[in-house]
């Protein structure tokens, strides 16, 4: 089983080190990356087998490819990999939005490969091949989105490489997908990056950075992700993320009159908010 | 020294618990709650030495009160220990407000005792005397707002108390104090609750809850805050609020107009918004 990982930062480079600690028995596994200070960190952490700095060599007679780039990034590669892959090979990927490389691989991949979309629902505050753990994906869901012509044997295949990383494969449409983590995910992000933004611009930063406690720094962590990733995500899942920005924008807003009348209600709003968020966090 | 602490929550208890574990040579940590749960609680973990079920009584002969109650029930308190505590007692509070809780002191308080807000910059997600730790103050920043009228040694006997929970005493305006902390402190906790809001209510949340994961965890979680707490900061502190409020929404704004528009602007707003985290990161 040779298994190629395209783009070895934080995921793909986990997804490696989490597969080679499993010690599967006649598995290889190669990483492409286009930059060589994250191949050598990449081999010396033991994320990768081998490194191949050349895409199409990379990913030639692999049975499974794993593309872990930037979303907009996705395109270009497999219309790059389409005519070097094995018949049988499945190809699945890592983006957080799913609808727009589905759309791409359907296009410009060969009837003889799969493709299952994937995206695992895991992250941290750091990035990049510096930044990989083994155990990133342990306990975590990893949702995939196979396409209609993607045959159940291949969906199954890239569920068992899921499992092997210690998450939960959820079937899940892709259109569906995206407009969950719209939610979930992708607003929490520009909420978090909106927050830094007006709190570092102020004049009176100089002082309030000082009595920034635990409280910013959560509510920020997910500005510190990668511009680059975050922002190809948006691009390819615009109408999504304008819904919910909007969504939370009427609810701020709610919370601005209730401070404003200033009664009993906003203890009320607050309450119910405490109560769901309990909630959630009993069910996971 | 008798030290008085009145509310024995996650504030009052942890600053019990670590002024006991200084040991210091002739401290007595009296503590006053209304319910005797939280009573029981606070003796059987050590966060006072003895307790004392009626006000005015709690606080008679003490040589400094913490008041550490909702804000908006400080100025009852203050009305009612007024006339029982001895000369030379110094009062302070741990309001996340200020501005109001100087207005009661300097009219409620007596000339013979001084006055000294103060705010710890700490917190967890968590409330309640159950989860008292003695070191949540440690390496934080405390806010003192000295009343005009407070004498510079009272200031200074606070301030002493501050550093032996392992806090930096931080000397403020009281108004400055409220916007500033509207900002990065009142300011995330309304979006925090306002996101639980929109998501939770949404149709598709039984299914997004699933995928929610350490991000949807963090930006949530100034939401599972004492919602009681969190309402009267904010009824106390309506105008910066409101302003941070909108101050956030323009930015947001301009977030969703990146989105809309879709070009590369957006990746470098997310770039510097990412940079200016970090400058806050390394300086703290």
């Amino acid at each position: 089983m040779r298994v190629a990982i395209i783009g070895l930062g934080l995921i793909g480079g986990s997804i490696g080190l989490a597969l080679k600690q499993t010690n599967e028995p006649g598995w290889e596994i190669v990483g492409h990356v286009r930059h060589s200070e994250a191949a050598s960190v990449a081999l010396k952490v033991g994320a990768v087998d081998k490194v191949e700095m050349n895409l199409e060599r990379a990913v030639r007679e692999a049975d499974l490819v794993i593309i872990a780039t930037p979303v907009l990034t996705i395109k270009e590669i497999l219309s790059r990999i389409a005519d070097c892959l094995s018949p049988g090979c499945i190809v699945t990927d890592t983006a957080s939005t799913k609808l727009e490389v589905m759309k791409w691989a359907e296009e410009l991949l060969p009837p003889r490969v799969d493709f299952v979309g994937g995206h695992p629902m895991a992250g941290k505050e750091t990035y990049g091949i510096q930044a990989v753990e083994a155990k990133l994906f342990q306990g975590s869901a990893y949702c995939l989105t196979p396409a209609k012509k993607t045959s159940p044997q291949a969906a199954d295949k890239v569920a068992n490489v899921v499992k092997k990383l210690g998450a939960t494969p959820l079937f899940v449409d892709a259109q569906e997908h995206d407009n969950l983590v719209a939610g979930i995910s992708h607003l929490p992000m520009l909420v978090s990056a909106a927050l830094v933004s007006a709190t570092s611009k102020d004049s009176s930063w100089g002082m309030m950075s000082k009595l920034a406690a635990s409280g910013y720094r959560d509510l920020t962590r997910l500005a510190s992700g990668n511009p680059e990733v975050n922002a190809h995500i948006c691009l390819t899942n615009r109408q999504a993320i304008i819904h919910w920005i909007d969504e939370f924008s009427k609810e701020l807003a709610r919370y601005r009159q209730l401070v404003d009348v200033g009664n009993k209600d906003l203890e009320e709003a607050l309450a119910e908010a405490n109560k769901a968020r309990q909630e959630w966090l009993n069910e996971t």
